[in-house]
């Protein structure tokens, strides 16, 4: 074996056997020592390198552990047979990373206000959860703490009027992760979701190869006719406040969509009905409507529904309702799984629910939004009527939806960035871009101050 | 319409509007009020109820937004179409919720030491990392946040000898969902798994309607001729401390195990490893073998590691380490997600790691399991040879393998349950438990103290 102590490096962090094993390991790996090749004795090591018998010892102990050399009694340590690796040469891809354009004024949509968001009470339940948490460092349920699933429907049942009890609560992280498991629910099944919707069901649908069609809108939501031509069993809507449309789905559209998957059911392919209850919060006049969930009465319904607008959405609780009749399926494909959430951070939403301060922060919350609506609203109006952009106030959630009067939308928000303002098209969230009319923009309102919407407005219609 | 005066109540919670509007609802719901029918005015039903006409006013508004009700110029107020919910009248299916058994020494794995949990620095990292978290509401990187992906790194880097750089680093609530994201990215590709492994790897894969073949072991690891055979693309392993044998894949078949991706590789159809660096942190003797990843030059190892026993297996934050080819395909399906670990825990954890505290944590938490497992052997040499059960002491890391004399582990752990003592088999973590030899019990270390051990160990053993 060739010397190494001019490589070895007294000063170095790493301890001397650590040096040597390393040292010997990577002479094995690249062949310069072969098999059957025979290493100095540890004593005569110790004195080439001028290190102890016992550092040399160490490095043969971890080598003869790990496979690289083999002591045979009363002989001596040997390398063992190490193939050398296989290589291409290639050198690994070099990735270019994308980055974001910075905006002085981010109209974006999915984002909360930090002015108003409870830091220190946030804090102080986190705090806690963890300091009491002794209990809480093995795997819990799958679907969630039993005390968070409580608090949900305690939640659930006097906000939203949803029927439930903690048993059909499942907790995930984010919405993905539930409609994952959805998609693994429904096996063999035919989604069909929104056009316009959330874009990122679609790619859940798509990364979990689920054949799905895009439904059009009326002004009262989802198209039944449609939706009962696309020959789906699972349909995926946004009734309260339809993402990204702002269209609040009216009780005989309710109906009918449950006269849909009931329908279905007769025939013995049950059919549910996936309700995002998206902005059901927020109903900024305070008039939330009942949700599908709590009028249905064939088990049809599964409710789904996030903090990411209650909270933040870098929080990442979501939760679903499921139908009785889907718990054992999911108990059976599930059960092994532990939740997606952090013990702790159930705990400390779990007390956060139950505390004052959520209601609280969500009234507070409804009003800084009310605020900024009517702020936007009376901004929108000192604009012609001629070239004034058209915004329905009942539409307004954390978000409004513009329609402009010209089909320039896309022209509009080139226009809106380089002035370093975010705005966002109607048309990003069709399936097909051909199927949006080219004429809306959405501004989020939850994030910016009520003073950024008045300084991105000038920006966005500087003439007015 | 029938008077309902006496269904109000002045002391109830919900305001009177509410109520009103919830009777008038439910009749129109149930078909008690039908289409086109009159109500009477405003000022009329108020008189009737002994109310307000503001309060029938705000009701009749929230009945007309949401479409149950329609206003008609100088005229009144009529009912709108809803049809009448369709329903089969059954009552739900009521699910049958499991309970686990109690015990009073649980010896389970999936756990860590109280005892040792750094509680008190977590809490205030936590708190640090809210009460500065103004950036931390929005949506992060799919990925994870760069700071936690940089600590990720540097962790990776310098204990376990990973060669990576935050660009492919992934952040996951747990390894299954990182598992899934996998699933999705090799959407065609035949899976090999270790038999035994961990069965929630075979879960994720049946869930995600994935082929894949259980591949026997050796004393070295798995058999690469057999998974040649196989025919798989990619095969997921843990060679630092083979789940849940115990075994540490030597240098020679690490060699192996990558020449078999290389070879794959060659022929067109890339094949790949994922390495599982579990129980990597933890060899008791502080001799951690260099990882496949380590070792890899071809990018054909995925490595995937977690803070389950590092922390604690109910804080969710799993990580892989993707080659460089396989961001593009990454990033394409999943960009649009929002990453599954809550930001204010990204943060925390990447300051925790970066800390002093972190590293003598680990120390801590691995002299205790090496104090654990001694008390353990010690225990074990008491028992008289020939009916002593064989415990390979460098197989043992957060938990010991246990080879009976007798092949009755399945009686074994039932009397130890009614002894109040939770052991597991060997053959729950075969895809075939015919495939296990019936001898072996699991013992987890890491969660019960000492005493607890011997306590048990007097249970499991009691006639030594």
């Amino acid at each position: 074996m060739d010397l190494f102590a001019s490589e070895l490096n007294r000063q170095h962090d790493q301890p001397m056997y650590r040096q040597i094993y390393e040292k010997i390991a990577e002479r094995i790996i690249c062949g310069k020592l072969c098999f059957g090749e025979k290493l100095p004795s540890k004593k005569r090591l110790a004195q080439q390198l001028g290190v102890s018998v016992i550092t040399v010892q160490t490095a043969y102990d971890m080598l003869s552990d790990e496979g690289y050399i083999q002591s045979r009694p009363r002989s001596g340590f040997y390398v063992c047979r190490v193939d050398p690796l296989l290589t291409s040469g290639r050198s690994p891809q070099k990735h270019r990373h994308q980055q974001e354009p910075a905006f002085r004024f981010d109209l974006r949509m999915n984002a909360v206000d930090a002015s108003i968001f409870p830091f220190k009470q946030w804090a102080g339940f986190m705090r806690e959860s963890i300091l009491d948490g002794q209990g809480f460092l093995v795997v819990g349920d799958t679907r969630g703490d039993l005390e968070l699933r409580e608090s949900i429907c305690r939640y659930l049942n006097t906000v939203r009027g949803v029927q439930c009890n903690e048993r059909q609560v499942l907790v995930g992280a984010g919405i993905e992760s539930l409609l994952v498991m959805l998609c693994q629910i429904f096996d063999a099944a035919r989604f069909a979701v929104e056009e316009p919707c959330y874009p990122k069901v679609r790619t859940v649908l798509r990364n979990c190869s689920k054949d799905f069609s895009s439904i059009a809108l009326d002004e009262e939501g989802i198209c039944i006719a449609d939706l009962e031509r696309s020959g789906a069993d699972i349909v995926y809507v946004t009734p309260s406040h339809q993402f990204p449309t702002g269209i609040t789905m009216p009780i005989g559209r309710r109906m009918d969509l449950l006269n849909w998957a009931y329908r279905g059911s007769k025939q013995g392919e049950k059919r549910y009905i996936i309700e995002d209850d998206f902005g059901g919060e927020f109903d900024l006049d305070g008039r939330p409507v009942r949700c599908l969930q709590g009028l249905d009465q064939n088990a049809s319904v599964i409710y789904i529904g996030s903090f990411s607008r209650v909270l933040a959405p870098s929080v990442r609780v979501s939760y679903m309702v499921l139908p009785f009749d889907l718990l054992e399926i999911t108990e059976r494909k599930f059960r092994s799984y532990s939740s997606t959430v952090s013990r702790f951070e159930q705990q400390a939403l779990s007390r956060f629910l139950d505390s004052d301060c959520f209601l609280r922060h969500v009234r507070k919350t409804r009003h800084a939004l009310r605020h900024k609506r009517d702020v936007l609203l009376e901004l929108l109006e000192r604009i012609p009527v001629q070239s004034r952009p058209v915004c329905r106030r009942e539409s307004v959630s954390s978000h409004a939806v513009l329609r402009l009067q010209k089909k320039n939308a896309e022209a509009f928000c080139r226009q809106a960035a380089e002035r370093g303002v975010r705005v966002i098209r109607m048309s990003d969230f069709y399936a097909n871009p051909q199927n949006a009319d080219g004429s809306e923009i959405l501004l989020g309102i939850a994030a910016p101050s009520e003073q950024d919407i008045r300084l991105a407005f000038d920006q966005l219609f500087p003439l007015f």
